[in-house]
């Protein structure tokens, strides 16, 4: 019945793909959500301010802490730890047959300043807690198993884009939060710089790569759904927006007489807001930054900076809504004797897509452990959007209570971590039975 | 003639002035226009940056230079010179009758950082060759003469609110451009801080107040005007706008999900403009700062802080606009599931009319000088505008090219400023024989 429904789901989909599927004999086996609980609270004590905030910067000591208890913890599990030239922590379990390539699976520890103990948090500990439900049920898979805590997600998605060969050493002398650069920061960590652009895995080195994370919107919980099964990490992109008038005393300029850049500016935020929602679909556009010259309110604005994100799981549809945004604000310069200029900003990530036959295994493990589901897109950014390019991905959200996130108030239930898990569990044991050839 | 048409512009204006006028017998006198223009140009040096600009800021090195250097320059024309308790630089020269109370002329010389050099420094210069014409001409007033140096009028309007009785502890501890408090700053250039609280002048103490200054505006310049005759200096006031949404997940958030305090802002600002150019008059409505929390590209502001400024000549017409401005906002706030709060700034000044019987003798002078002149509101703050609390005020404004003020590039012509000057002499003559009883 159940592999029935599953194949039905791939015809459904119109595609016949190119792989065996032998389903997992242990489809019983559930991940110990109270060990789970316990070991994301115990992780919580590194880095853990007086505000209840989570203060684990990348690199920062409360990093280095927290990798030596983990390091210590999955040493104690019999698995093989070592950390690789980009900060990477891995520990491996060996397969059955362990010429076949490794599965992958892991997030990340580092916070954002002041950040919560969920995001990252939840998919490691949850990525221990399998390997930890394997072994005491003596259940092992025939490829090899890594788990893995990439270096540095928060600044600048280092230890994923490492694996995908996109360092360079502009990206190793980058300041992180922590005060320390990128390459400073993974050398404190047991990184080294100077082997990290040889890093780069090839698909034949990779069988699989799946990420649980908590979904950081409030789609799952508002919704009351127990499971995301991403479908993409939308790809963003960020422009400088300069907006020239011309500065004036605003007490002795009359009305009609001015170069308002302010005006412009505003005229410019609003016509952003119009193109994105003028079409259907979820593309997101936003203007979070904003500053005025010389700022005084007896000064007319010469000079408005400002951003622009644009984020959609389609490039091309991110090009069309820019060029839309564009070509308004020349319209919006013209009318207000103002110029604009974009300037894009080195941030931008393209659309990662995860691969479609690993959200089909996602989803029907949702189904069988009766969980509640949504196919969605990820508007955050994640190591498995780098991974993606290198090897079939996978992704699975969990609810954040009432969507927030980079907050100390950002939470998960453990209910809805141990869901989570065990998708994570059966998905790992579904892609130990698939060829992807 | 001349008598004739300046009856018939009184009658024009409707009002019989309840004062004698008997001209002045020395209508030929004219200023030195070239030791006018030596002389600013001499003051030019004290505070000259590479730039060009000029950094005399009120209380600072340059400002007590030029001081010593004014002192000496008024003390061998034979003048009686002091510095009241508020740090206001004063010569006197004694008239005719002593018994009568003094005219009072002047402006200040402190800048604004990399400011100019003919804000303040025009009237000030103009006031002194008046005097300097006069002596040389051995033409004695009837009332006595006070040239008057106002301090720190870029920061505070400090000097003339001392003589209006607008001083509190509060002004003096507020800290400058310079470093320096007020009450540190008087005292630094001969002022007293313990007595400028008793330094209030009554009516009676004052026979009258003129000010030469430049526009700072493009009004004069830009119609090929020589004078202006300022009918008063508009009132201003200044709020914080503080707007309220909810900070999200640019990436995870739904558009239809937001509370951007962005998009609010923009809606105000544009309310703003629509609503102070919706009715007839020179009313100006300016929002020229603005700051969005957190402020990346993101981020969904939660929070943006603007500032919003009126100014007119009305203090009515200021409440109502603003009464408006506050209606749309909440109006917008509704719309945008966000949050206005409006706080008032102290740096507000009420509407400040010049006395209509100086307006008519400055426009009579500039009419028989063959000077064009135009009635004009001042849209920046001056000396004058505290002046005319306790006396009956004038103001000459002469053109700033291209209207640019505040700025090195600041610049009056010599002929412009002579012509102003003269305007400025024949004002005092005229001035001298009249009774505002």
């Amino acid at each position: 019945m159940r592999f029935f429904s599953f194949l039905l789901s791939l015809v459904y989909f119109g595609t016949v793909f190119n792989f065996s599927i032998v389903r997992s004999q242990s489809k019983s086996l559930q991940v110990n959500a109270n060990r789970l609980t316990t070991q994301l609270k115990k992780l919580s004590t590194f880095g853990m301010n007086e505000k209840g905030g989570n203060d684990r910067l990348a690199f920062s000591d409360y990093d280095i802490q927290a990798r030596i208890y983990l390091t210590g913890y999955l040493k104690d599990l019999g698995l093989k730890v070592y950390t690789d030239a980009a900060g990477n922590l891995i520990a491996k379990r060996g397969g059955k047959k362990n010429s076949l390539s490794p599965i992958l699976f892991g997030s990340h520890i580092d916070a954002v300043p002041n950040g919560g103990h969920y995001d990252g948090d939840v998919g490691v500990m949850a990525g221990i807690e399998v390997l930890e439900a394997l072994i005491e049920n003596n259940i092992q898979t025939k490829h090899p198993l890594e788990l893995i805590i990439f270096s540095n997600e928060e600044g600048a998605i280092f230890g994923s884009r490492a694996l995908a060969g996109k360092i360079d050493q502009a990206t190793l002398a980058v300041q992180t939060a922590s005060g320390y650069t990128n390459g400073e920061g993974i050398t404190r960590i047991g990184g080294d710089p100077e082997n990290v652009m040889q890093l780069k895995r090839r698909p034949e080195d990779i069988h699989a790569f799946l990420e649980l994370h908590i979904e950081q919107g409030n789609v799952l919980y508002k919704n009351n759904l127990d499971i995301g099964v991403v479908e993409g990490i939308v790809g963003l992109k960020w422009w400088d927006v300069e907006i020239k008038g011309l500065t004036n005393h605003a007490g002795t300029t009359p009305m009609n007489d001015r170069k308002d850049a302010m005006i412009a500016a505003a005229q410019f935020i609003l016509a952003v807001n119009e193109i994105i929602t003028g079409i259907d679909g979820a593309q997101v556009g936003t203007v979070g930054r904003i500053a005025a010259f010389p700022g005084a309110p007896n000064v007319i604005p010469g000079k408005v900076i400002t951003s622009l994100e644009i984020r959609d799981l389609d490039a091309a549809k991110i090009k069309i809504l820019f060029e839309k945004v564009e070509a308004r604000a020349h319209e919006i310069g013209k009318a207000t004797q103002t110029i604009f200029e974009f300037k894009p900003i080195d941030a931008t990530a393209e659309p990662a897509l995860t691969d479609i036959r690993i959200q089909d295994i996602i989803r029907q493990n949702a189904i069988d452990l009766n969980y509640s589901y949504k196919t969605m897109p990820s508007g955050a950014g994640h190591d498995a959007q780098d991974m993606a390019v290198i090897t079939p991905t996978g992704m699975i959200f969990v609810p954040s209570v009432n969507g927030i996130s980079h907050a100390p108030e950002e939470f998960s239930t453990p209910e809805a971590i141990a869901k989570g898990a065990n998708v994570l569990l059966q998905s790992i044991l579904d892609l130990d039975n698939i060829s992807f050839n």
